[in-house]
């Protein structure tokens, strides 16, 4: 299962809006003969890869796989059928299907006399590559990774306003990397008028990644120029003149996006804070002190301590001189908030 | 030699005027015969008390030792004449000794007839327990750790000045191990008359230990009332007028600290930034935001990103839920500052 779960995140942020899973087929003797991850859209799903490359070796195998598989037709053919077909003799599935639409593979598998077994580190599963999937299938939302660059202080520039760089090549090459597996990059007019980044997904020598993830400017005010560099050619780009986070949020889903990235500044992570709206955070922190500038993040409207929006630390990782904390909200904060902003 | 460095660790904070050393006697075969540490002022220096517990067996031996044998006599008598007496062959010294006044020691054990060698991993030794004691062997005052606590986003307290608990027990504990390791512990006048503080160290059940550091009050304008829990017979008490950092270390040195922990606010820990008095930072960061109130440090001068104070990170340790961060400055900002100011 951890070899499926690593297959899903080799794909994390090519599959949208279907979900990143990944399969492996198994020999009776617990030989690997097969592996698959989901396709771009249109293209197959990991179990119908994993049994392709399995061919006759799928016969009496046992198939591990990260989600239940799919018993409906969508744009590609329902993966119960090939599994039945190939003569599988038992599957193993992490995650059940939330979704009422594709519900019913596992029922289906076992009517084919296949023994299915649902759950086997569920949590992992959940929490990885398809966290994101299964937060637009349960809340019709796309999952929010919020990624910031802050001081020690908690400035995210200096006082004059400048900010390059704050974090190292090190944790600015893992932010493009970010980019890669997101579906959408979202900032407010603010950052766009502050920095006028153009938030492609480029290698360290600036050459920009085929696939290119939706750029976002949330400009609720339309005070983005059309000289922007967000606007150029080398990415879709999509304006949004909704008027608070979850109303952007459900544009985007709209537009089949189901892994968001949140790069905007204080005041446009505020507004998805209150919201409740982040899922996920990626803080790199540079081991500096400013003593003036900005703060990581605008008012939350919290007054005292106890009010704290709290967050559990998931890993702490060097990045070269700097440090990456993933962490993940415990708490939120509640009401619905307006989008936009500063930087 | 790590064993003489751990012994030397175990009486951080007890020794001073005197330097944290660690000493292990070794016999012929490589077994350890004796060990010791530096005793409290006017007690046995580390090797005196190894040479003791190996007795007969120190005759031949090789004695590792963290700093360069005395050759003076101060209240207790030359080390030097105790390993001749031993009858030694070798002595293993990490760090020579920094001042001219106990100077010599390698010079008359080699006279005597023994193998010296100096400079043994040196400079694990030059930052760890002896760091604080070489500070003020090389520049005339204490070795200053900065101790803070703070939000992801840089809060040492809500927006209505609450901070009870920004972090939990086990980083409040570890506060107290931290002080316990330290000859004073400092703050601002605006820290006691914010939080009054009674600045002891105390265990998990809030028993005092037996031996407290003094307690540092800087009070340049004489705000501190006479109420004041740190003002209690807790443990020593020095209320400073001094008008800078520089000053205020001048008085501490000359009352024998030689590691001092600065648990003072922003304004307080900007001004020994700026002076560049800072010798490490351990920072303990809750996975918490607060969206406003006070920020780790007060202004430092610093206009724009180039300009930052930066830092090494030394080493990353989790404090349940927290994390906490050893930090080395790498740049100073210049200029004598006023000591003083808000918590």
């Amino acid at each position: 299962m951890a070899r499926a779960r690593t297959l899903a995140d080799g794909v994390l942020g090519t599959t949208s809006p279907n979900p990143p899973v990944g399969a492996v087929v198994l020999a009776s003797d617990g030989a690997v003969v097969g592996e698959g991850a989901t396709a771009p859209p249109g293209g197959p799903h990991a179990e119908v890869t994993a049994l392709a490359r399995a061919g006759d070796r799928a016969r009496g195998s046992t198939v591990v796989v990260t989600l239940e598989p799919c018993a409906h037709t969508g744009r590609t053919g329902p993966c119960t059928d090939a599994l039945i077909a190939a003569g599988v003799s038992r599957v193993v599935v992490a995650v059940p299907e939330p979704t009422e639409l594709a519900d019913g593979g596992a029922e289906r598998l076992r009517e084919a006399g296949i023994d299915v077994e649902l759950g086997v580190q569920r949590a992992e599963a959940e929490t990885g590559a398809l966290a994101g999937w299964l937060t637009g299938a349960r809340e019709r939302r796309p999952f929010v990774v919020w990624k910031a660059a802050a001081t020690l202080d908690g400035r995210v520039a200096a006082a004059d306003g400048s900010s390059r760089w704050i974090t190292g090549a090190a944790a600015r090459a893992e932010v493009h990397r970010l980019r890669a597996t997101c579906d959408a990059v979202v900032v407010g007019s603010g950052t766009v008028l502050a920095d006028d980044p153009q938030l492609t997904v480029r290698d360290a020598d600036g050459r920009p990644a085929a696939r290119q993830p939706l750029r976002v400017v949330a400009d609720r005010r339309g005070r983005v120029p059309a000289t922007a560099r967000v606007l150029d050619d080398a990415a879709p780009t999509h304006v949004s003149r909704a008027t608070d986070p979850a109303a952007l949020l459900a544009e985007l889903f709209d537009r089949d996006v189901r892994r968001a990235l949140l790069e905007g500044g204080p005041a446009l992570a505020a507004a998805f804070l209150r919201g409740g709206l982040v899922d996920e955070i990626l803080l790199h922190l540079a081991p500096k002190l400013l003593g003036a500038g900005p703060s990581l993040v605008g008012d939350l409207g919290i007054p005292s301590i106890g009010g704290a929006l709290t967050l559990e630390i998931v890993d702490v990782t060097p990045l070269s001189g700097d440090v990456q904390l993933r962490l993940r909200p415990t708490r939120h904060t509640g009401g619905r908030q307006h989008v936009d902003g500063g930087s």
